[in-house]
């Protein structure tokens, strides 16, 4: 009972707690993988487990078979070792013998089936031949390995038609020309096999990237009879195969085949000749062509010309290749009307694409913003139309942008990310194509007038936008850095995302990263309240204070005074403020006050009431215009068609109506807050039927409105009297 | 003035409209591509414009000289062709013939500056360079050409660092030894020279595909002072760009420089040797090893190990490299609690990346669900955890699938899309990994009483389907056509997703295949209502009508029959019924029985009114239980702890203290649908302070519930009615 750690075995104390034979048991497998006999023989002899098995089913014999350690093997074996124990994917001692090609090993362990496989279906046969072991093979072919079978494999890995390949196909696909000419002449290995996908050991060789011998090997299969005409990946056939290795020999071999169908397809349209044009392979193109390759099968001229290639462009023209002069007008629409010409124009125009995927054109006719590095354009990933931002490869600010944009691709109030392809030194980052920016809208919409209605268009553009830097702080930990109008994009439906994260920082706690968002936040309040009149570089060059003064009214001042001074709960500021008064509709506020109105204190004017206390200004409190609210002339009028500090007085015929119901005690209306919520809570309740001309008349949205913007005070005393109890308020 | 149309022009019709001028010009510059001079002659003979251009700036006289034409070319200048006028990037005649070589049409154009260039920098001499014409080289060097100009380019290019080669980068990128020669000991040019991301021609050279004479270019370029520790596209050096080409003789080459950092690492911290064993190129391998390359960069046994490569890990020993038994413990952390201890060990474990980005282990431990395919299964799409989908490469199902994601991207009610990736002839679609699906999740809640509160979860739930299958309808018009428990994912906080889009169709119209999905839809209301209990099989094969007789209450049975017989506009259908009762808050039901409590109609009894007559039961209807709302005897009990048809009675003290306001007039409450709203209203309007607990002991909950439930019709009347004005219901 040693006092080690798990990490400082002693290995000469003597073992008893469980947790010192677990440690045994991995040092007895690090010591057969160091080949340290003397130390195997000290662990199992000590009592290590000699059938151990690490996670992927590696057990101490296992492991001397992967070595080739005879010596060692034996020593387990007369330790107990199991020799039919297999790794987790089914790897007999056998089959693992069969990888390094050991024969002494695979006598050792031949079983009694010896085409006994693992999990996938291979067999030791097929990994001799799979790693070009000619004497392992050879062995294995006497002890009466069969040389034709074919991987059997599990079922759902079947059902993507995995599976199937022969020791013939996996010698071809290593390139091992020895092995595959062993088994065609000397095994009778049937070159006619097709794998589970249809392909041949000819794709198999074709397929593969070491092309040492590959047109030795192409020679030996098709002299045993292998099919030309089958398909590989993407559909490609051997021909096409050839002509994309630029192997003008193996070309050359291929269209000897007396059946070989030259003008064959790849699954994208493409044939052989097609792909000789595009590589720029004159030699091939000769052949092909002579060969009578068909000339229809794409623009060929036209890809010849993009090139300057004129050599190649002469060699066309003789075999009679013609230009397309009229492209098939094409029927595609764009879904942006703003940059729908342009995409038109871009969809048409021949492009290469970058890393296959994405078609840009640094031009600016496609250009939708300029950027401290490469600027934004147009482009189309896949077929989908975007926005592409471009940075140079190494660039700090692009990992940032990417980094963000990965972390929170499920985070729906950010703009859509479709990928980040390099090539040629740059990063192209595609994002969804939005019609235009929070600063180009409030652009288009300047002048337009903001009356005495509801600006429902401010409301809801900031709560989305709130919504969203609130969900990024929160679900995902980032911040912005960089909130301002060109970086929030707005559709034809007022939807709204924020882009643009080159600045974005993952948060680690420190609540500065997270107020510089929300000060951003308080100047796009009272941009998007002013409708842009007031340049947002000038609201962010004003001090907290100067930006307050600005807001038009006292309700657009509490919420951006929220803004910038948050409070402890930094993080969990924005949800809260979601619930500001500001982001109240008018109905609900009418709502409201109706129901505070409908309280017993108000309708009695019980004016000891803690509610009737809490309604009236405080002797310090400067005085709020809707108080004078019967009295015509104290009230202010409306000012440039917008409400001002100042409320529109209710109609006196109204107000003369409603006072008729207390001529018989005298009890009339008076100018305070109570009364005035008595009064409208009285309008809804008695005079519904009337409601909606009534109100009108009576400015009562107005007056609501005012007094919601007046205070988010007097709502806030209004909730601690829990007067609405477990109602919601927003 | 001829009649032709603009696709039959007669040529020899005299030419007067604009039309046929315009048809002229566009004939002429295909009359020069055809390099037919007879109908050139015509052309112009007949007023056609000389200096015309097509879209991209080629006028006649820049195809002439393409096609290397100086006959063409004079004729075109006798008659008027402007030899300044450039192709829209800023291509002149000369820069062109800079391009196809041409020395005679170079002499006929030469311009004062000799290095005139066009927008992107590119001069006669690069262009010369580039293309490998050594003789137009010659004469432009013999005209003044600057040997070693960089390229000028634009101030977006530049700020992405391209731009800044020259022509020895150009002749070496494109593998022109003879080029590269002839500028290096004839013309000076200068091989330290960097382009604007720092590569030099070493680099240009070495990053080009053409390897026919690398190493005759290397040779030249080291020899005239190339600099080689430099970097390429991410960051690659010369010496791992050698190693990644498998070319021995290069990396000899380069190991012979005598300030070589044989260690230096690309932007992914690979050594030249950690990429040499990853690709077994075991000769490369011992050059390195024996030129004391660092063993400490990477666990290089390891991938030996994994190749099963018995002379790499020799040689590997035999160098001193070690293996870690210890692999760092990781802090990485799933964001998924249901499958976090599998992704935990996917993400420790080596697994191969299929295209550089999806991780995944075929293998029950981390598999998601079974599929008609391949099944779906844990991985990652870069860091970031996803469930990926397997299909055969071919799959149509897969094309269904990965076209509606792609189609779909934008959608915030789709499963979000990572990625399609194919590899080995299998295609890996990668989507966000959500906690469980709908099946799952209802299978936990199994047994959970639904009692007489408010079934937020059943709402909200199916508010999201119904939501997120209207925007597929409506906005991408995609039908999903296997809409079922298993396809719909659910989180955490009951957020709700539509995934599997294997059978979905880009909806042509079709009315039958969104009713498919609006089938599947009203099984799942059912389903959902009753938490599972029926398994979804069993309802899909049950008839419409045993559907809706299974149905728990009148409400939901309103909204399956909405959904089964959707009427004329089957595609606005989900978005009409997102208004239907079963999706208000009981506080809205609440609120507008009080509102239609308090029309003076209700209030007066004014039994002559269209509302109150709306209200009675139609003489052919069956009684409604809460019309018998006054009469404990009458009204049911609840059943198992859920509504039934049945109406809990209202409070009999609740009832008479209410009855209290009219025993001066005797015009108590009526066991009358209208006396039964009127009663709503005043609980709410007069005895609101004492609101919580009457409401509570009332069952005005209940029976608010009971009056929507049992009509949607009811609500139907109220709103035809139009009592309610422009207010809102929903």
């Amino acid at each position: 009972m040693g006092t080690q750690g798990p990490n400082h075995p002693q290995e000469g104390a003597a073992s008893g707690s469980s947790g010192a034979e677990v440690e045994d048991n991995s040092l007895l497998i690090k010591a057969v993988q160091e080949e340290d006999i003397p130390k195997i023989q000290r662990l199992l002899e000590r009592g290590a487990d000699v059938n151990v098995s690490d996670e992927w089913g590696w057990t101490p014999l296992l492991n001397a078979v992967q070595r080739g350690r005879g010596d060692i093997v034996e020593l387990l074996l007369r330790q107990g070792a199991d020799p039919r124990q297999k790794k987790r994917n089914g790897a007999t001692p056998f089959i693992v013998a069969g990888i390094t090609g050991d024969v002494e090993l695979l006598k050792r362990f031949l079983p009694e089936d010896v085409n006994e496989c693992d999990c996938n279906g291979f067999t030791a046969f097929m990994e001799a031949a799979g790693q070009g072991h000619v004497e392992a093979l050879r062995f294995l072919h006497a002890s009466g390995a069969e040389v034709n079978l074919s991987r059997k494999t599990q079922e759902g890995q079947k059902r993507l038609k995995k599976g199937g390949a022969t020791a013939l196909m996996d010698a071809a696909e290593q390139g091992h020309v020895d092995v595959v000419r062993i088994l065609l002449e000397e095994m009778g290995a049937d070159a006619k096999a097709r794998d589970n996908m249809g392909r041949n050991a000819l794709i198999h060789g074709l397929q593969s990237s070491s092309d040492g011998n590959v047109e030795d090997l192409t020679r030996l299969l098709l002299d045993h009879g292998a099919e030309v005409n089958v398909r590989g990946e993407k559909g490609k056939t051997p021909l096409i195969l050839a002509v994309e290795k630029k192997h003008l020999g193996l070309v050359q071999m291929l269209l000897e085949q007396k059946d070989i169908e030259i003008n064959d397809t790849d699954r994208e349209g493409r044939t052989a000749l097609l792909v000789a044009v595009e590589s720029r392979q004159k030699d091939i193109v000769q052949l092909l062509c002579r060969k009578e390759a068909s000339l229809d099968c794409g623009d060929l001229i036209m890809i010849a010309k993009r090139n300057y290639d004129q050599p190649l462009l002469r060699i066309l023209r003789l075999c009679g290749a013609k230009e397309y002069f009229h492209p098939p007008s094409e029927d595609w629409e764009p879904q942006s009307s703003r940059w729908g010409p342009a995409l038109k124009k871009l969809h048409r125009i021949y492009r290469p694409r970058i890393a296959d995927v994405v078609k840009i054109f640094i031009d600016e006719e496609y250009k939708i913003a300029d950027t401290s590095e490469g600027g934004v354009y147009l482009g189309f990933y896949g077929e989908q139309e975007v926005a592409v931002k471009l940075f140079s490869e190494d660039s700090r600010q692009a990992q940032r942008e990417v980094a963000c944009l990965q972390k929170c691709r499920e985070h729906s109030g950010l703009v859509t990310f479709y990928g980040a392809e390099s090539g040629k030194g740059c990063l192209y980052v595609c994002v969804a194509l939005w019609e235009q920016t929070l600063e180009e809208c409030l652009h288009g919409r300047r002048g337009e007038a903001v009356d005495d209605q509801e600006d429902t268009f401010a409301r809801n553009v900031l709560s989305s936008i709130f919504r969203a830097v609130h969900e990024l702080h929160v679900l995902h930990e980032y911040t912005h850095q960089d909130l301002q109008p060109q970086n929030i994009l707005i559709d034809s439906k007022n939807g709204v995302c924020l882009a643009d994260f080159d600045q974005s920082i993952k948060w680690a706690g420190d609540p500065e990263e997270m107020k510089k968002d929300l000060e951003a936040l308080g100047r796009l309040v009272l941009y998007v309240v002013e409708r842009g009149e007031i340049p947002f570089e000038k609201l962010m060059a004003q001090s907290s204070e100067e930006v307050v003064q600005l807001a038009p009214h006292e309700e657009v001042k509490d919420l951006i005074c929220h803004l910038f001074c948050p409070g402890e709960n930094v993080k969990g500021c924005l949800g809260d403020l979601l619930g500001h008064p500001f982001f109240w509709s008018w109905e609900n506020r009418y709502r409201i006050l109706r129901d505070v109105g409908n309280e017993s204190d108000i309708k009695c004017r019980r004016v000891e009431s803690e509610l009737l206390q809490r309604l009236q200004p405080g002797p310090f409190e400067p005085s709020r215009s809707f108080e004078e609210w019967t009295d015509k002339k104290r009230c202010g009028e409306m000012h440039a068609g917008r409400p001002t500090g100042q409320t529109k007085p209710i109609d006196t015929d109204v107000l003369k109506d409603m006072n008729r119901y207390y001529k018989n005690n005298g009890k009339f209306y008076q100018k305070t807050v109570g009364d005035l919520l008595k009064f409208i809570r009285n309008m809804g309740e008695h005079i519904n039927d009337k409601k909606n001309e009534w109100v009108a008349m009576a400015n009562i949205s107005t007056i609501s409105w005012q007094l919601s913007a007046h205070g988010s005070n007097l709502y806030a005393q209004i909730k601690q009297t829990q007067v609405l109890g477990a109602k919601e308020l927003a």
